[in-house]
Protein backbone atom coordinates (compact mmCIF):
# COMPACT_ATOMS: atom_id res chain seq x y z
CA UNK A 1 0.00 0.00 0.00
CA UNK A 2 2.68 2.34 1.23
CA UNK A 3 4.24 2.38 -2.30
CA UNK A 4 0.81 3.41 -4.12
CA UNK A 5 -0.54 6.94 -3.19
CA UNK A 6 2.86 9.07 -2.88
CA UNK A 7 1.83 10.06 0.65
CA UNK A 8 4.22 11.66 2.62
CA UNK A 9 6.61 8.98 4.58
CA UNK A 10 4.98 9.90 7.96
CA UNK A 11 1.39 8.90 7.04
CA UNK A 12 2.87 5.91 5.11
CA UNK A 13 4.18 4.46 8.48
CA UNK A 14 0.49 5.17 9.61
CA UNK A 15 -1.25 3.22 7.30
CA UNK A 16 1.03 0.89 7.44
CA UNK A 17 0.65 0.28 11.20
CA UNK A 18 -3.05 0.56 10.64
CA UNK A 19 -2.98 -2.20 7.76
CA UNK A 20 -0.94 -4.21 10.40
CA UNK A 21 -3.15 -4.38 12.91
CA UNK A 22 -6.30 -5.60 10.66
CA UNK A 23 -4.73 -8.98 11.69
CA UNK A 24 -6.33 -9.17 14.77
CA UNK A 25 -9.66 -9.49 13.22
CA UNK A 26 -8.39 -12.87 12.50
CA UNK A 27 -6.92 -14.18 16.07
CA UNK A 28 -10.02 -15.86 17.57
CA UNK A 29 -10.29 -16.44 21.09
CA UNK A 30 -11.56 -18.95 23.48
CA UNK A 31 -14.54 -17.59 24.52
CA UNK A 32 -17.57 -17.47 22.50
CA UNK A 33 -20.24 -14.77 21.43
CA UNK A 34 -23.00 -13.99 23.91
CA UNK A 35 -25.71 -15.48 21.44
CA UNK A 36 -22.98 -18.19 21.01
CA UNK A 37 -23.35 -18.66 17.44
CA UNK A 38 -19.46 -19.02 16.51
CA UNK A 39 -15.79 -17.65 18.79
CA UNK A 40 -15.32 -13.96 19.15
CA UNK A 41 -11.95 -12.26 17.47
CA UNK A 42 -9.77 -9.96 19.37
CA UNK A 43 -10.35 -6.53 17.68
CA UNK A 44 -14.49 -7.13 18.43
CA UNK A 45 -12.92 -8.15 22.29
CA UNK A 46 -11.49 -4.84 22.27
CA UNK A 47 -14.15 -2.58 20.68
CA UNK A 48 -16.42 -4.55 23.74
CA UNK A 49 -13.96 -3.63 26.45
CA UNK A 50 -13.51 0.01 25.05
CA UNK A 51 -17.33 0.54 25.65
CA UNK A 52 -17.40 -1.50 28.83
CA UNK A 53 -14.72 0.89 30.29
CA UNK A 54 -16.99 3.98 29.34
CA UNK A 55 -19.84 2.55 31.08
CA UNK A 56 -18.84 0.78 33.55
CA UNK A 57 -15.76 3.54 34.67
CA UNK A 58 -17.19 4.51 37.41
CA UNK A 59 -16.85 0.92 39.61
CA UNK A 60 -13.03 1.75 39.56
CA UNK A 61 -11.53 1.19 42.66
CA UNK A 62 -10.55 4.85 42.49
CA UNK A 63 -10.83 7.66 40.00
CA UNK A 64 -9.53 6.64 36.71
CA UNK A 65 -8.28 8.93 33.21
CA UNK A 66 -11.18 6.59 31.21
CA UNK A 67 -9.69 7.81 28.10
CA UNK A 68 -6.35 6.31 29.26
CA UNK A 69 -8.07 2.85 29.72
CA UNK A 70 -10.29 2.98 26.43
CA UNK A 71 -6.64 3.72 24.65
CA UNK A 72 -5.22 0.02 26.79
CA UNK A 73 -8.17 -1.93 25.96
CA UNK A 74 -8.40 -0.80 22.36
CA UNK A 75 -4.35 -2.26 22.05
CA UNK A 76 -3.98 -4.00 24.83
CA UNK A 77 -4.28 -7.54 22.46
CA UNK A 78 -2.38 -6.18 19.11
CA UNK A 79 0.79 -8.46 20.47
CA UNK A 80 -0.96 -11.24 19.60
CA UNK A 81 -0.46 -10.62 15.96
CA UNK A 82 2.75 -11.99 16.63
CA UNK A 83 2.30 -13.77 19.49
CA UNK A 84 -0.80 -15.79 19.30
CA UNK A 85 -3.56 -15.81 22.04
CA UNK A 86 -3.08 -17.71 24.64
CA UNK A 87 -6.13 -18.98 27.10
CA UNK A 88 -6.08 -17.39 30.76
CA UNK A 89 -6.11 -21.39 32.03
CA UNK A 90 -3.31 -22.39 30.10
CA UNK A 91 -0.78 -23.65 32.26
CA UNK A 92 2.09 -22.78 30.17
CA UNK A 93 1.12 -19.19 30.59
CA UNK A 94 3.58 -17.59 32.77
CA UNK A 95 2.60 -14.13 34.73
CA UNK A 96 3.31 -10.82 32.88
CA UNK A 97 4.49 -10.81 28.68
CA UNK A 98 6.02 -13.46 26.97
CA UNK A 99 9.69 -12.54 25.46
CA UNK A 100 7.51 -13.12 22.03
CA UNK A 101 4.69 -10.67 23.50
CA UNK A 102 7.50 -7.85 24.62
CA UNK A 103 9.13 -8.35 21.20
CA UNK A 104 5.66 -8.60 18.87
CA UNK A 105 5.17 -5.09 20.64
CA UNK A 106 8.40 -3.26 19.30
CA UNK A 107 7.92 -4.77 16.15
CA UNK A 108 3.90 -3.84 15.81
CA UNK A 109 4.55 -0.37 17.68
CA UNK A 110 7.58 0.48 15.84
CA UNK A 111 5.96 0.96 12.27
CA UNK A 112 4.66 4.01 13.40
CA UNK A 113 6.49 7.12 13.78
CA UNK A 114 9.14 7.21 16.32
CA UNK A 115 7.04 9.35 18.68
CA UNK A 116 4.36 8.03 18.45
CA UNK A 117 4.96 4.57 18.58
CA UNK A 118 6.68 5.31 22.43
CA UNK A 119 3.92 6.37 24.19
CA UNK A 120 1.66 3.60 22.38
CA UNK A 121 4.38 1.09 23.44
CA UNK A 122 5.10 2.12 26.88
CA UNK A 123 0.97 2.32 27.32
CA UNK A 124 0.96 -1.45 26.33
CA UNK A 125 4.08 -2.03 29.25
CA UNK A 126 1.88 -0.57 31.71
CA UNK A 127 -1.50 -2.24 30.96
CA UNK A 128 0.72 -5.63 31.64
CA UNK A 129 2.53 -3.80 34.59
CA UNK A 130 -0.86 -3.83 35.77
CA UNK A 131 0.41 -1.25 38.72
CA UNK A 132 -1.29 1.46 37.35
CA UNK A 133 -5.37 2.66 38.61
CA UNK A 134 -5.84 2.63 35.05
CA UNK A 135 -3.73 -0.70 34.02
CA UNK A 136 -5.92 -1.93 37.33
CA UNK A 137 -9.26 -1.38 35.89
CA UNK A 138 -8.38 -2.13 32.34
CA UNK A 139 -7.28 -5.65 33.09
CA UNK A 140 -10.63 -6.23 35.50
CA UNK A 141 -12.54 -5.44 32.34
CA UNK A 142 -10.38 -7.61 30.30
CA UNK A 143 -11.13 -10.58 33.34
CA UNK A 144 -15.02 -9.74 33.44
CA UNK A 145 -15.56 -9.79 29.80
CA UNK A 146 -15.32 -13.56 29.04
CA UNK A 147 -16.79 -14.65 32.90
CA UNK A 148 -19.93 -12.84 31.16
CA UNK A 149 -19.40 -14.61 28.15
CA UNK A 150 -18.96 -18.07 29.58
CA UNK A 151 -22.15 -17.43 31.71
CA UNK A 152 -24.18 -16.52 28.55
CA UNK A 153 -23.08 -19.47 26.81
CA UNK A 154 -23.36 -22.42 29.80
CA UNK A 155 -19.96 -22.41 30.63
CA UNK A 156 -18.64 -23.24 26.62
CA UNK A 157 -15.33 -22.17 27.29
CA UNK A 158 -14.58 -23.53 30.53
CA UNK A 159 -15.96 -26.92 29.65
CA UNK A 160 -13.86 -27.59 26.59
CA UNK A 161 -10.76 -26.76 28.75
CA UNK A 162 -12.25 -28.43 32.07
CA UNK A 163 -11.75 -25.62 33.99
CA UNK A 164 -13.52 -25.66 37.32
CA UNK A 165 -14.27 -22.88 39.81
CA UNK A 166 -11.82 -22.81 41.99
CA UNK A 167 -9.24 -21.68 38.85
CA UNK A 168 -11.83 -19.17 37.84
CA UNK A 169 -11.94 -17.69 41.21
CA UNK A 170 -7.75 -17.42 41.49
CA UNK A 171 -7.19 -16.22 38.07
CA UNK A 172 -9.38 -13.41 37.83
CA UNK A 173 -9.09 -12.53 41.67
CA UNK A 174 -7.16 -9.37 40.49
CA UNK A 175 -10.75 -8.39 38.82
CA UNK A 176 -10.73 -7.01 42.94
CA UNK A 177 -7.76 -4.68 42.62
CA UNK A 178 -9.44 -2.70 40.15
CA UNK A 179 -13.06 -3.19 40.97
CA UNK A 180 -14.32 -4.12 43.98
CA UNK A 181 -17.45 -3.86 42.71
CA UNK A 182 -17.15 -5.73 39.64
CA UNK A 183 -15.12 -8.50 41.61
CA UNK A 184 -18.23 -8.79 43.41
CA UNK A 185 -19.82 -9.24 40.37
CA UNK A 186 -17.45 -11.97 39.21
CA UNK A 187 -18.47 -13.51 42.44
CA UNK A 188 -22.29 -14.01 42.00
CA UNK A 189 -21.27 -14.75 38.49
CA UNK A 190 -19.09 -17.53 39.47
CA UNK A 191 -21.87 -18.66 41.92
CA UNK A 192 -24.00 -19.15 39.72
CA UNK A 193 -22.62 -20.66 36.91
CA UNK A 194 -21.70 -23.78 39.23
CA UNK A 195 -25.30 -23.51 40.55
CA UNK A 196 -26.41 -23.48 36.83
CA UNK A 197 -24.38 -26.50 35.88
CA UNK A 198 -22.01 -24.34 33.56
CA UNK A 199 -18.97 -24.48 36.05
CA UNK A 200 -17.30 -27.50 37.56
CA UNK A 201 -17.53 -27.22 41.13
CA UNK A 202 -14.07 -27.02 43.25
CA UNK A 203 -13.02 -30.20 43.44
CA UNK A 204 -11.03 -29.35 46.79
CA UNK A 205 -14.03 -27.77 48.14
CA UNK A 206 -15.73 -28.81 51.30
CA UNK A 207 -19.51 -29.22 50.97
CA UNK B 1 -28.91 -12.20 32.75
CA UNK B 2 -30.15 -9.22 35.31
CA UNK B 3 -32.17 -11.57 36.85
CA UNK B 4 -29.20 -13.69 37.96
CA UNK B 5 -26.38 -11.92 40.06
CA UNK B 6 -28.53 -9.85 42.70
CA UNK B 7 -26.74 -7.08 41.48
CA UNK B 8 -28.01 -3.93 42.00
CA UNK B 9 -30.24 -1.83 39.13
CA UNK B 10 -27.97 0.37 38.48
CA UNK B 11 -25.17 -2.25 37.31
CA UNK B 12 -28.17 -4.51 35.90
CA UNK B 13 -28.84 -1.49 33.52
CA UNK B 14 -25.32 -1.40 32.38
CA UNK B 15 -25.03 -5.26 31.86
CA UNK B 16 -28.28 -5.01 29.83
CA UNK B 17 -26.86 -2.33 27.46
CA UNK B 18 -23.12 -4.39 27.25
CA UNK B 19 -25.42 -7.46 26.69
CA UNK B 20 -27.47 -6.21 24.04
CA UNK B 21 -24.64 -4.30 22.14
CA UNK B 22 -22.79 -7.65 21.53
CA UNK B 23 -25.44 -7.83 18.63
CA UNK B 24 -23.07 -5.54 16.62
CA UNK B 25 -20.94 -8.30 16.00
CA UNK B 26 -23.16 -10.12 13.65
CA UNK B 27 -23.48 -7.03 11.24
CA UNK B 28 -21.97 -7.53 8.48
CA UNK B 29 -20.75 -4.41 5.97
CA UNK B 30 -20.31 -4.76 2.65
CA UNK B 31 -16.30 -4.11 3.04
CA UNK B 32 -13.92 -7.12 3.66
CA UNK B 33 -10.82 -7.44 5.60
CA UNK B 34 -7.48 -5.96 4.08
CA UNK B 35 -6.56 -9.84 3.32
CA UNK B 36 -10.14 -9.87 1.41
CA UNK B 37 -10.52 -13.08 3.30
CA UNK B 38 -14.52 -12.44 4.40
CA UNK B 39 -16.75 -9.30 4.73
CA UNK B 40 -16.30 -7.34 8.17
CA UNK B 41 -18.44 -6.79 11.25
CA UNK B 42 -19.35 -3.41 12.75
CA UNK B 43 -17.47 -3.76 16.10
CA UNK B 44 -14.44 -4.78 14.04
CA UNK B 45 -14.76 -2.08 12.02
CA UNK B 46 -15.63 0.42 15.24
CA UNK B 47 -12.39 -0.65 17.02
CA UNK B 48 -10.44 -0.03 13.93
CA UNK B 49 -11.74 3.58 13.61
CA UNK B 50 -10.73 3.64 17.69
CA UNK B 51 -7.23 3.09 16.85
CA UNK B 52 -7.32 5.63 13.47
CA UNK B 53 -8.44 8.32 15.31
CA UNK B 54 -6.23 7.83 17.64
CA UNK B 55 -2.94 7.29 14.98
CA UNK B 56 -3.99 10.19 12.49
CA UNK B 57 -5.15 12.67 15.15
CA UNK B 58 -2.87 14.88 13.46
CA UNK B 59 -3.92 15.25 10.74
CA UNK B 60 -7.66 16.75 11.65
CA UNK B 61 -8.43 19.63 10.07
CA UNK B 62 -8.47 21.60 13.48
CA UNK B 63 -7.49 20.31 16.67
CA UNK B 64 -9.96 17.87 18.23
CA UNK B 65 -10.68 16.42 21.07
CA UNK B 66 -9.06 12.84 20.31
CA UNK B 67 -11.28 10.84 23.40
CA UNK B 68 -14.25 12.34 22.09
CA UNK B 69 -13.94 11.18 18.55
CA UNK B 70 -12.82 7.77 20.18
CA UNK B 71 -16.11 7.28 21.70
CA UNK B 72 -18.06 8.71 18.74
CA UNK B 73 -16.58 6.25 16.31
CA UNK B 74 -16.96 3.45 19.20
CA UNK B 75 -20.75 3.88 19.22
CA UNK B 76 -20.86 5.51 15.96
CA UNK B 77 -22.76 2.25 14.62
CA UNK B 78 -24.87 0.89 17.70
CA UNK B 79 -27.51 1.62 16.07
CA UNK B 80 -27.30 -0.79 13.40
CA UNK B 81 -28.58 -3.25 15.51
CA UNK B 82 -31.97 -2.57 14.87
CA UNK B 83 -31.66 -0.35 11.31
CA UNK B 84 -29.36 -2.85 9.78
CA UNK B 85 -27.10 -1.72 7.53
CA UNK B 86 -26.79 0.75 4.72
CA UNK B 87 -24.47 0.32 2.37
CA UNK B 88 -22.98 3.79 0.97
CA UNK B 89 -23.68 3.91 -2.15
CA UNK B 90 -27.56 2.63 -2.06
CA UNK B 91 -29.87 4.97 -3.56
CA UNK B 92 -32.03 4.57 -0.82
CA UNK B 93 -29.88 5.59 1.36
CA UNK B 94 -30.88 9.88 2.63
CA UNK B 95 -29.15 12.23 4.11
CA UNK B 96 -28.89 12.12 7.83
CA UNK B 97 -30.13 9.36 10.28
CA UNK B 98 -32.94 7.61 9.45
CA UNK B 99 -35.97 7.52 11.79
CA UNK B 100 -35.30 3.70 12.44
CA UNK B 101 -31.91 4.76 13.43
CA UNK B 102 -33.08 7.73 15.56
CA UNK B 103 -35.28 5.23 17.21
CA UNK B 104 -32.62 2.67 17.39
CA UNK B 105 -30.83 5.20 19.40
CA UNK B 106 -33.18 6.23 22.08
CA UNK B 107 -33.73 2.01 22.58
CA UNK B 108 -30.32 1.27 22.73
CA UNK B 109 -28.57 3.90 24.75
CA UNK B 110 -31.97 3.72 27.04
CA UNK B 111 -30.96 0.43 28.55
CA UNK B 112 -28.37 2.64 30.33
CA UNK B 113 -29.42 4.36 33.38
CA UNK B 114 -30.85 7.68 32.28
CA UNK B 115 -27.76 10.03 33.35
CA UNK B 116 -25.49 7.85 31.48
CA UNK B 117 -27.81 7.16 28.12
CA UNK B 118 -28.07 10.96 27.78
CA UNK B 119 -24.71 11.87 27.28
CA UNK B 120 -24.00 8.88 24.66
CA UNK B 121 -27.10 9.67 22.19
CA UNK B 122 -25.96 13.36 22.12
CA UNK B 123 -23.07 12.10 20.97
CA UNK B 124 -24.34 10.17 18.46
CA UNK B 125 -26.37 12.83 17.37
CA UNK B 126 -23.59 14.93 17.31
CA UNK B 127 -21.55 12.43 14.99
CA UNK B 128 -24.37 11.77 12.55
CA UNK B 129 -25.06 16.11 12.32
CA UNK B 130 -21.67 16.39 11.53
CA UNK B 131 -20.90 19.77 12.16
CA UNK B 132 -18.09 19.70 15.25
CA UNK B 133 -15.23 19.12 14.55
CA UNK B 134 -14.71 15.77 16.74
CA UNK B 135 -17.98 14.60 14.20
CA UNK B 136 -16.96 15.77 11.04
CA UNK B 137 -13.01 13.81 11.86
CA UNK B 138 -15.06 10.96 12.49
CA UNK B 139 -16.65 11.20 9.40
CA UNK B 140 -13.62 11.34 7.84
CA UNK B 141 -11.89 8.05 9.45
CA UNK B 142 -15.33 6.37 8.56
CA UNK B 143 -15.14 7.17 5.01
CA UNK B 144 -11.08 6.54 4.93
CA UNK B 145 -11.24 2.72 6.05
CA UNK B 146 -13.59 1.34 3.48
CA UNK B 147 -11.38 3.24 0.96
CA UNK B 148 -8.21 1.46 2.13
CA UNK B 149 -10.20 -1.88 2.26
CA UNK B 150 -11.47 -1.53 -1.08
CA UNK B 151 -7.92 -0.42 -2.65
CA UNK B 152 -6.38 -3.31 -1.04
CA UNK B 153 -9.08 -5.82 -2.11
CA UNK B 154 -9.04 -4.62 -5.32
CA UNK B 155 -12.50 -2.88 -5.54
CA UNK B 156 -14.18 -5.99 -4.11
CA UNK B 157 -17.63 -3.52 -2.65
CA UNK B 158 -17.37 -1.22 -5.45
CA UNK B 159 -17.44 -4.11 -8.02
CA UNK B 160 -20.05 -5.96 -6.68
CA UNK B 161 -22.29 -2.69 -6.43
CA UNK B 162 -21.64 -0.90 -9.75
CA UNK B 163 -19.93 1.76 -8.26
CA UNK B 164 -17.48 4.12 -10.38
CA UNK B 165 -15.13 6.88 -9.58
CA UNK B 166 -17.64 9.92 -9.74
CA UNK B 167 -19.74 8.24 -7.34
CA UNK B 168 -16.78 7.02 -5.23
CA UNK B 169 -15.56 11.26 -5.12
CA UNK B 170 -18.67 12.21 -4.67
CA UNK B 171 -20.04 10.47 -1.57
CA UNK B 172 -16.49 10.94 -0.30
CA UNK B 173 -15.80 14.53 -0.45
CA UNK B 174 -16.90 15.07 2.97
CA UNK B 175 -13.81 13.93 4.21
CA UNK B 176 -12.39 16.96 3.14
CA UNK B 177 -14.59 18.70 6.12
CA UNK B 178 -12.87 16.59 8.62
CA UNK B 179 -9.22 16.36 6.93
CA UNK B 180 -7.35 18.38 4.05
CA UNK B 181 -4.89 15.94 3.98
CA UNK B 182 -6.61 12.38 4.28
CA UNK B 183 -8.83 13.66 1.68
CA UNK B 184 -5.94 13.96 -0.52
CA UNK B 185 -4.84 10.51 0.38
CA UNK B 186 -8.79 9.55 -0.15
CA UNK B 187 -8.02 10.99 -3.61
CA UNK B 188 -5.03 9.10 -3.99
CA UNK B 189 -6.40 5.88 -3.43
CA UNK B 190 -9.51 6.41 -6.10
CA UNK B 191 -7.09 7.57 -8.86
CA UNK B 192 -4.69 4.62 -8.23
CA UNK B 193 -7.79 2.35 -7.80
CA UNK B 194 -8.95 3.71 -11.43
CA UNK B 195 -5.23 2.93 -12.72
CA UNK B 196 -5.02 -0.21 -10.86
CA UNK B 197 -8.62 -1.11 -12.69
CA UNK B 198 -10.30 -1.36 -9.10
CA UNK B 199 -12.80 1.08 -9.50
CA UNK B 200 -14.54 1.90 -12.74
CA UNK B 201 -14.03 5.45 -13.94
CA UNK B 202 -16.45 8.04 -13.75
CA UNK B 203 -18.71 7.47 -17.09
CA UNK B 204 -19.26 11.11 -17.57
CA UNK B 205 -15.52 12.27 -17.43
CA UNK B 206 -13.90 13.69 -20.46
CA UNK B 207 -10.76 11.88 -21.07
Amino acid sequence: MSQCFMTPTRLNQQLAFLKEIDKVKQIFRQTRLFDNTRYENDAEHAWHLGLMALVLAEHAATPVDVAKVVTMVLLHDLVEIDAGDTFLYDPKRGVGPSEAEAKAARRIFGLLPEEQAHPLLALWEEFEARQSPEAKFAASLDRLAPLLQNHATAGHAWKAHGVHAGMVRSKNAHIAEGSPALWELAQNIIDDSVKQGFLAPDPTAVT
